[in-house]
């Protein structure tokens, strides 16, 4: 039996049901980030309530803090933050190449040194996997070599072939742990499509549970990012999940969905709200989310589907001092509802946490909704 | 009708009904500090679901930001945070002395140096009150001259003299401000009783709705905290509410209720909670409380009163690690039962905003449902 069953088509855009070991996702979706055991300020029992269906972990983090020895011990992070469904967990390889200082890639993995204290750690496929293992995530991803956003064809090249070696050995490192677990690969290639597909074409070979597609939103621009996004999209077994690694915007996302693109993470809700800005819906959300996915599928400029979604606010500004009108009419999380953008503003300026939570609660939510609400356009 | 009925007493213990405009309170009772606009962490929701059934503002802080024209434009701060339930404001003085860099203080009032940025703001009793109509609070302090906890008997005696005139002065602008609040007086005298004896004869001739102890747990000894507490306790007006001003840890207040006091206020369950300090029952809540107010009411020594009640910890020590047990059995706050010490070590060693909300829900909770037993005893 397939783990993943398509319900609908609309177009390109594709209604479906991922089955995991952990429970059923309804794709479209939008995977909220724990980095290190927790959706920033929320609790797994909120993170449910605002209808999260599967959370992402990251390994570069959880292998450092607890470590993946406590993680074991205590059976794994989604035991210890009380999240019982589905989670997915990246290998690593993007983290080091954004967050630790030094990192130093040969053919049999990175070494880095950690952010935290400066010890030196070294990540392969088969530990990744084993690292993966241990926090005990339903979904894995396989090790991968990241080229930064504008390198030259050779570096992308080489990353690309790279992480097909690297893909091999995580699917053996994957079945040596004779797990439940999902494995999923990544197609690397940077901007050029020959490079895109000559990955895809080797993972398939491999085999995989689903296909993901990393190494953009890395600093390249947007109009390549969309390129890519798309001509890869269409070429992607159409039976299995497709996951775009790291992004994005709203309007991002609305964009790759419009291309068959299935699952998403991003830390833009959490971060964004974690320095005041919120993106509030430009209306009800079912007609906002129709209208975007339209222009994205008649191609329209990302402004403009971005303009039928959403309005991105700075509730730290002054023009928010006495405005008693909810935080977001149209988000349906009670606090949303409840409390106004003077509050939400007053207790950003006096550094409140609980201004972090408040907008952490309306972007996440927004996310989601989003996502909801283009499940429901198939 | 009188704005406080005593409905029980035990020795010198008393269970009392203290009527507001905003509902009605049950004492002894501890009111968590909403500084600047929200208990540390927590939506008016939570800290209503931890039994909290008034709460505490600074008029200090709120002064500041959002200030009271903002204040009173959006109809207070009860309004903003969406608490309907009673509050308290302290009257400032307090805060001057302890927070602003400079002040000075003269007989018509101080003048001192926001924290924040720095500007010269003055604060006399009759803007005290003002600042705390504009907060909207239930409950309202005279202005008070605070001296430090080990004064001279002059400087002592002059704040002492000094708070009378203000409290006089504090009366006559809560009366032109025409509200149905009530007004407390604040004793004063440092750690002499005939000081004491004379600011609280002093005050029952203003007469006010309430009488409360300022000016202890600010750096005097604790023996002659408990020894002042207790004189002026039994001197103080039988028929109205007794207020102790911040203090203090558990076996403190065990002890001020034993000696006839009924409302409490304190930083130490938000503040120790940030800093991964949790206040553990020591066994069951009810057995732990009859206990501490029989050593207590039997004269034992505050660490005696301290070991029957709680448990200290340091949740980020080294040895909760790999601890799967709850954070607290004892503690019927949902995630105290539900999130292991070692998710919650974790969560502070990985900087997450999570952890402070667990340890202040915790702290809280121990907190009021120590009080909750506490009448259940009368």
């Amino acid at each position: 039996m397939s783990n993943f069953e398509i319900v609908k088509t609309n177009g390109a855009v594709r209604q479906a049901v991922l089955s995991t070991q952990s429970g059923a996702i309804q794709t479209p979706v939008f995977m909220p980030i724990a980095t290190a055991g927790s959706i920033k300020t929320m609790t797994a029992e909120e993170v449910k309530a605002v209808g999260a269906q599967i959370i992402l972990g990251n390994t570069y983090h959880l292998l450092l803090r607890p470590g993946p020895e406590l993680l074991q011990e205590v059976g794994g992070i989604k035991k210890l933050m009380r999240w019982e469904g589905p989670m997915l967990t990246d290998s690593g390889g993007y983290q080091v190449f954004s967050l630790s200082k030094i990192n130093k890639t040969d053919e049999d993995g990175v070494t880095f040194q950690s952010h935290i204290d400066g010890r030196s750690i070294r990540i392969t496929p088969e530990s990744s996997l084993a690292v993966q293992h241990a926090i005990g995530s339903d979904i894995r991803m396989q090790f991968d070599d990241v080229a930064a956003g504008v390198s030259t064809r050779e570096r992308y090249e080489d990353a690309m072939l790279r992480s097909l070696r690297w893909a091999e050995r995580s699917k053996t490192a994957h079945r040596n742990l004779q797990t439940e677990s999902q494995l999923f690969g990544i197609i690397q290639g940077g901007t050029h499509e020959d490079l895109r597909d000559q990955s895809l074409d080797g993972l398939i070979k491999i085999g995989f549970d689903g296909y993901a597609i990393g190494g953009l939103s890395v600093g390249e621009s947007r109009m390549d990012t969309f390129r890519i996004a798309k001509h890869i999209a269409e070429r992607m077994p159409a039976d299995r999940p497709r996951y775009f690694m790291g992004g994005g915007m709203p309007e991002e996302i609305v964009y790759y969905v419009s291309v068959g693109i299935d699952m998403f993470d991003c830390v833009l809700p959490t971060r964004n709200a974690r320095h005041g800005q919120l993106f509030t819906w430009a209306g009800d959300p079912a007609t906002c989310v129709r209208e975007a996915l339209t222009r994205a599928q008649e191609g329209a400029a990302d402004t403009r589907i971005a303009e039928a979604l959403y309005r991105k606010i700075q509730i730290t500004n002054e023009g928010f001092t006495a405005d008693l009108s909810p935080i977001d009419p149209w988000n349906d999380t009670p606090t949303s509802q409840l409390y106004t953008k003077a509050y939400l503003r007053h207790l950003f300026k006096a550094s409140e946490y609980l201004a972090l939570r408040l907008a952490t609660l309306q972007n996440v939510r927004f996310y989601i909704r989003m996502m909801e609400e283009l499940r429901r356009l198939v």
